[in-house]
């Protein structure tokens, strides 16, 4: 069931020329590429801003695949994925939607965030990830094999599952799992310094009061302080803010209007500064 | 009310031209043959992953006939079912939907996860599984008899059923059924091997795991391991993943984020390899 | 206000051309003519797959009047049953719906299970239904007067009401009723071996084990075994199925998931076998 | 404020020829003369099938003046009501809306059933009820000043109001309103004979049995019997059937599926029969 | 920030070329005069039929400005508001709607209701009710900027107000308020007299029940007596009708379907005369 | 990751042409600067009417960049921020949504009260807001990297957030944030005599009665009195107002129905005037 990589059509702009920075933390990367070997549908699993994006679009580059991202939200149809007639000088025509244009050029395609997708976008991706490979443009009456090299990818944020909003079985049934979580220490460090140019102590201090604020989720927090929130703060200092203004509006601010858990935080901040 | 087999239409696009690898389980085939015969409406009921799919391919390539299959969901209307008219330089022309299609032709249509569809799909399909065979395009004004060698199939997960979302009764006695269930260890054994060329000591353990998993059911997983996951896996092994590696990472890791599941689980992994 | 039965114009796909078999099982022939007579709209009631769909069929024939008939659902709208504006090439044009097409040519429209349909259908048909005999065609503009040989027909089913969807009773007063039930073991059995060629003695045996089913309803049973899949049943048997499976597979499987449930039915079957 | 009652545009189609049929009950039509000589916007309340569609009707006629009448239901959009763009070969152009366009020819305009239309229906009529007598057709950017003649007439079952479903005090607050019940004896009677030639004797036992029902009101019955069903047995007893079936098939069946309540009924028509 | 009245263009339709009756009540003709002088926003408060329509439009012609009147409604969006593109032989044009007209030619705008409307619709507004006094038309690309005579007035019935819809504080906080009440007797007198020609002695009694009424709120009724509804009663009198008759055809019946509340206001009408 | 500022295309209409006026309060058009330089994603966090818009349309003009303002609501759909085709002589055409046309010409696009937004607009913006600062054009097929100048900034009213209505965490993340809340007693004096002309003793004693109904924030009162209701207030005392009458009109009226809440207030005012 591998298939080889084949010449790609010219879908360029979904192409990433430039490597996209990311720092492995485990054995991710390899087992990433086995599973695409066999075409195995993927899961990325993780809280916000730990770098599943990033990851899949380093893959995506270092295979030499274009990559196709859908930001899901529960006012998406099928349509917006498959495609829909438009209306033309020479009457309608059809036009592939993210979904079937990368199963047609042999694409990766990410669906972010696929929970927040109505139940009609999670079915219409099954055909693509069993055995069939196949896609039903049923408007069109088009039965699309998918393209050799396509694979599908969806990323998944075990923190937001409510009763009323999470994946069927039926749907978990159809991917293998990656886990993503917070780089340690020193991965983090180098990505702040590499992101921004600030100096290793300052960056080390951030990140002293993002793990002191990582420790509170479940405790009045609902998720702790990204790499991205990191990377904001340092940007501010090097514009030549002063690193405690700038973990007040890019840390603190942000995060929480809860006055013991901002006076915690912002305890934290007088801290380490 | 049995009626021959005619020519068929060309829509080659849905014919079936190699046989889709099908290990029988019981006397299924023999008993939709029947069913076939007379062109009683069937009902495939079973949890996801135990073959459903596979089967009716299997069947429709058995029987000669092209298999339409059309994967239901809450947003799914009639005349997505049915057909609509569509726009163009002349004006408006009307396209078959799936449905419309399958009954005009003489297929095979295969209502995949019918209790997802709502309820104008469900009654649309009435009058094609009582002995007037006959389906009203009402927007067209056609009265459409369906071809002689037209049958309908829905698949159907009992698990899924709640009280909001189930068939209907006068629906339900419209349709025969099949049972499906996992395959015995024998039989699950060779489509692991057939699948992905892997051992049988290998795939014997993997298939231990997915029966202790399934033991589990109803005590904190929703469903077993499908046959599905475990073919997974072993491709992942193929590719070189050592195996408990693979297991955590296809068979583990999509089922549950439950800590107390995930650590039987491990322990059965563990224990295996 | 009883009107002569006037040349119809050509809409012979509506036409029944064979005499539908249908076994009468009190004076409801007499009863439904003389009703057609006075053009007094009807409301048949009864159980799902007792013959109401047959009997209206068969009337239709017997009075030499078209049948249109609409399987009403939630999402059907009040467009879809008195028409809509469609686009062509020279603008756009209007399309008669079922229900105005009835009206146009003197047709019996039978709305089934109306009790589904969303309030505006019901209320569409408010002024078919009493001396008016009229139907108004807003989007369009006209007020039609029905053929005098139009008569509208509904059908009912008491046990699936409920509180939140119910005829209105300023609907109900509308109509005379005629109320349907399972055929007697003698009518049944002639309607069995009429339809599937099977031997009394086995179509006997068949019509005990609905009978017992029958007697379920209301206890763990939402309805009873329909003479429908008896026909099934039947059909199985003479393609050389043996008789228990063919009852496992269209008598008891199709109705009920619960174990206590079919342990019983299982039984009977066995008893009868 | 009173106009005077001009030419009036041809729109015959509205226009009653035939006097309907209608026995005053009290002083109503001199009430509803003087409003009307006003132009006062009139609501007629009172139970189904008591003749409120009949008495506006013979208004209609009585004044001269032609009749629009429109069954509101929870669907009906404002767009239904007042007009919207269609499509040609010329481009959109403008329909009148059934509201509209008695405005414009000063007919009187008939809202049945009022209450079970969406408020931007009854906010839409607001500005015709005023003194301005005006509708805005916003979507055409047109100021309609209404028919001096043209006068609006609602109907509503007050048996019919929910907390969720009445009109808002302010839509009542711009109506006059006349109430309508069951005909006396004397005068049900002689609708029953004059509009099925049947004898007073039959008549007269038809009758008791609907007071009889329409004193369970309240008591199991949402309504009483309608004059329509006994007009209906009325003709069904015309027909040749015997009394007693026709009072079950048009008088008790359509009524109720409550057993208690059925045995009352059928007890009290073998009492009259 | 005060503009001078400029040219206005023409748009006759939505000028008041006659003095519309108003009895004023207090200083609120000089108020509003000093609001409209700064442009800014005014919200008129007060219940049904107290005369906030009737205020709008007499200044509307005593500024002689052209009054745009918008009936707001919860299925009113802002497409409806704003404007939309409409469809021609030459493709697509844009319309504007009312409110972009009404800041075009510089028209007082009047939002009737508004509390009924969706929120889209008071978002809408906001931009115009600030020192921005724009008007995103985001559809067409434009950013309108309100000619300088421009205001917008809502209307606002505090009695409505409910958990579920109120306008929200930061809308709240773009208006300066009047509010109005019913009119003293001597003015209500006044006013009847006026409208109907009416004698002031029987006005007098009309005015002492809607006054008896009015102590009724809370009490059972949702509103009082309108003065409208007084008009319709004197009219109904100066035709001949009875004046008890009158009173409980446009005061009594229209108001209420409560047995006690009908018994108290036939009493005082029996009181009355 | 700082980008120099490039030529701008046209679109004078978004472009602030004199310099907005805005009263510092802290340090804030320091912090935003810097903000900008980055690109870094800003929330604007404060009640209504504390100068938030103001304050953006001032960071606007001083950076020389367009601004486009977005007010959001809950029936905003994706495609009003993104774009829509529309149709014309020779067919369907794109045209750009105002998110999308900030994205292409740099300017500083503000998505005012983003909490009202439906969750598919919030995610659309997702890919602007982190490393990829890009825009999937989903129905035109075009990935759209955004110009270097362009920065996106929303506004959050923390005291509107409900458990059914708050921003997603993720998204939270994606910003940093700056706090506002009403200007103190010198600044405040300072807005209301430049924007009215008012004298300082009077603008004095409108802030006093300010600062009292904002302690009542939380005791009865949802918002306190905004900078924007006491401009009103001192324009309809240059406009000849008494004073106190100004104040109930545009000060106490707008806010609050509760009588106790009046009286306090009526009792400020009385104190201050």
């Amino acid at each position: 069931m591998t298939q080889p990589i084949q010449a790609m059509p010219s879908h360029h702009q979904y192409t990433i020329d430039k490597e996209p920075y990311y720092q492995e933390a485990g054995d991710e990367i390899t087992l990433y590429q086995a599973a695409y070997q066999s075409r195995i549908p993927m899961m990325l699993k993780g809280p916000t801003g730990c770098g599943k994006t990033r990851f899949i679009e380093h893959m995506a580059w270092r295979l030499g695949r274009p990559l196709i991202t859908i930001s899901c939200h529960e006012d998406m149809t099928a349509s917006d994925l498959i495609g829909r007639y438009l209306l033309d000088a020479n009457g309608t025509y059809w036009q592939d939607g993210p979904l079937t244009l990368a199963a047609r050029i042999g694409a990766i395609c990410y669906l972010d965030e696929v929970v927040e997708a109505r139940q009609d976008t999670t079915v219409a991706i099954h055909s693509l990830t069993d055995y069939r490979r196949s896609l039903s443009l049923e408007k069109k009456g088009e039965l699309l094999t998918a393209h050799p090299d396509f694979q599908l990818v969806i990323s998944y944020n075990p923190g937001y599952q409510t009763l009323m909003k999470d994946l069927k079985t039926s749907t978990k049934q159809r991917f293998a799992a990656l886990e993503f979580t917070y780089p340690d220490e020193e991965t983090e460090m180098q990505i702040v310094c590499h992101e921004t140019g600030i100096d290793q102590d300052t960056a080390r201090r951030l990140i002293q009061i993002a793990r002191h604020a990582r420790n509170l989720v479940g405790h009045g927090l609902t998720e702790g302080i990204s790499t991205r929130l990191l990377v904001y703060t340092a940007q501010l200092i090097s514009q030549g803010i002063p690193a405690i203004s700038a973990c007040h509006m890019a840390l603190v601010r942000p995060l929480s209007d809860d006055p013991d858990i901002r006076e915690t935080l912002d305890a934290t901040v007088s801290g380490c500064f």
